[in-house]
């Protein structure tokens, strides 16, 4: 059973937004074990839609639309896939009345232009929109599924959610997929490569080893491929732990999680707790932290010290070192996390401080430049970087090699 | 002048990644006043690649595609190139040496398999990789440019600025296309297109309205497609000034910038300060604030209070009001916006305390009770939010929730 996405917005084209939703729709439908193919993302013009639908609709046979559902003119889906399936429009009195409904809940009345919205095609299952006014429509034309969702993320998730993954439900694939996946950290993707090319050189030709490298981090993904479940379960799980077993202490994970999870899990676990103290990160490490569900358990809390006076006042680093070392200095990172590790009473503590840019550089402190420090149970260790000139890249790298920091001192010190 | 984007890798289409590359690239071709009309992510698969390139080649003038390009089996795009181009690799000694001498700088050896890296295209231009092992290629083939890039978005960036555009400065389109930007708040889309219908409908054809909701906001983007690129700003630039003066207060800029960078500019702009007392966003509004270039103009700091300790001895919210009223209530989060005010001296502060689930709901306060404050110099705000169950869409909400209320505020304190 294959599928493709079509995204459909020019301003996705013109690179206003990312286009997070393809992603998302991927991993649902890849747990229901329905693979994507292709993502394709065109314009809102009328030709490019129809040549997108048939040309998805000749490979694949679920084909998932998102975007141009909307009430105003620029917004043409609906229409052109009325022309696509040689159907019509036809009113449907059950979503006119939902969405007069929003407007009311709001205590607003509907525009006018609202009415479209329940405007459906023909040929379509209507599915209810409970979050917004445009509704999902679910079409089935020449054996293939189209389905139609509004971009609005929102939305889109809680269409598929609740109404097109449990209809996908009957659309059984009979080539069956198994993924494993393990997590490394510290150790370069060519190294990883070579340092199990042998295991890999004999791998059958239905299993795959893909290398997905993030700064400091290598995820392994092996992909079994064939008709029985059970057998190809057994198959990857023990190719992944001859893996697991030659890579070693890198391994960090065994299944499909994040780096940030794996902290997560392993603080609280040991019951241990993390409090940040973040300049240049501006808040960004503790925000990945806490967008781990039960991160509450073991995160205690941060303070992003912006600005000297906060550093001073609130993290109890000394005006003396600001002045004598600056805010960028190993001094001054150092007192960043003892400050918060003691005001915060947690076991670990990560600190930041650096020129993000792309102002503020200067000669001696150019821009790139940054200071972490992580505070232990026993030990502060700290390192310098010189990144270079992108402020969200150095942000990014700056909050990756904190992690990395910080796992390797919880390491060294729940080891010993 | 049409291009399109190509990107390669299981990884996309497993959702494990989202691709932040697309748009990055359209908006700088977009910038040299070339438009990206397809973006099609697509498998490792030697076949799906040169069925991409084969469409791509047969619709656009310049084609970009990313990813595929590292030292590891699972890398096939270069060898596929080769076959599309019915060329070959040869042996590029200066790439090989530019490899090794990363691997020195890291005090490492080369792994044999890197060796690979200094392998191209030989119809190619080298486009030297100083961020990394593996060179992009530049292919000039049946008058159109294929450029093969990697996928790593750091090194992706830095070859795209240095090597790629530069390149693409000599190819001018003849069509010209103008876009103008308008932010509004606090309006509907539909009822902002209700409002504005009248302006609309006078368009001449090549002049085009796109409509770009996001939570409690809406950019407009107005397109003038045409031949004179003078005479398309003149144009542009009268339907927007009547497009502005019609929708009044609702605008909160004219230029193709985000919320945050018109509150970081107009906050800088007036001398007002601002922190942050984040409990369930974690650390994400002072995390958006702080990614916008110059933002330590007028942010001062802010308090990740996870647990209620952090709000009680670093924020000062009485443990009286958490035992009575909790931590996620109206007299807890006056609390915290107050404290975090006048402990960081800013004129302005952001309150945030809410359930984001998955866990943590009661029948009283279910996942998705949020309440927000905004301290202001007179003023506090408050607001409870009911949202749903997901918890970075939760958090996402919460978010633009409070940038909105503190807009608000600001707003109407300023006026006065």
């Amino acid at each position: 059973m294959k599928a493709e996405i079509i995204t459909i917005g020019d301003e996705i084209l013109l690179g206003q937004i990312v286009d997070t939703n393809s992603a998302w729709i991927a991993q649902e439908l890849f747990a229901q074990q329905i693979q994507i193919q292709q993502i394709t993302s065109i314009t809102d013009q009328e030709s490019h839609i129809l040549k997108a639908l048939a040309d998805a609709g000749s490979r694949a046979d679920i084909i998932i639309c998102t975007g141009g559902l909307g009430p105003t003119k620029d917004d043409v889906t609906k229409f052109t896939a009325a022309k696509f399936f040689n159907t019509s429009l036809i009113h449907n009195p059950e979503v006119l009345s939902h969405v007069q409904q929003i407007f009311r809940q709001f205590g607003r009345t509907m525009p006018e232009i609202n009415k479209g919205q329940a405007e459906v095609l023909a040929n379509a299952d209507v599915l209810f929109n409970d979050w917004g006014t445009a509704p999902g429509m679910w079409v089935e034309d020449k054996g293939k599924v189209y389905v139609f969702l509004p971009g609005v993320p929102f939305e889109m998730k809680n269409l598929m959610t609740f109404r097109v993954l449990p209809k996908l439900k009957d659309y059984k694939t009979e080539e069956k997929v198994v993924n494993k996946y393990i997590l490394t950290v510290g150790i370069g993707e060519s190294h990883l490569a070579e340092h199990i090319a042998d295991i890999e050189d004999q791998f059958p030709s239905h299993i795959h080893l893909a290398y997905l490298p993030k700064i400091g981090l290598v995820r392994l993904r092996l992909t079994a491929v064939g008709n029985d479940l059970n057998s190809l379960e057994f198959e990857a799980e023990q190719w992944k732990e001859k893996l697991v077993s030659r890579i070693g202490g890198a391994v960090v994970a065994t299944e499909d999680v994040s780096f940030e999870e794996v902290i997560v899990k392993s603080f609280s676990d040991s019951q241990l707790t993390l409090s940040t103290a973040e300049s240049c990160t501006g808040g960004n490490i503790a925000r990945l932290i806490t967008e781990i569900p039960g991160s509450s358990k073991m995160f205690q809390g941060g303070i992003v010290a912006y600005v000297n006076e906060v550093k001073e006042h609130i993290l109890g680093v000394e005006k003396e070192t600001l002045i004598q070392h600056g805010a960028v200095s190993e001094e001054t990172v150092v007192q960043m996390a003892k400050g918060v590790q003691q005001r915060l009473n947690t076991d670990y503590a990560i600190a930041t401080s650096g020129i993000a840019g792309p102002d503020g550089g200067t000669d001696e402190k150019p821009v790139g430049t940054v200071w972490v420090a992580i505070a232990g149970k026993n030990d502060v260790k700290t390192k310098l970087f010189h990144f270079h000139h992108d402020r969200l890249i150095n942000i990014e790298r700056t909050t990756a090699q904190a992690l990395l920091m910080l796992w390797n001192l919880f390491q060294q010190e729940t080891k010993n």
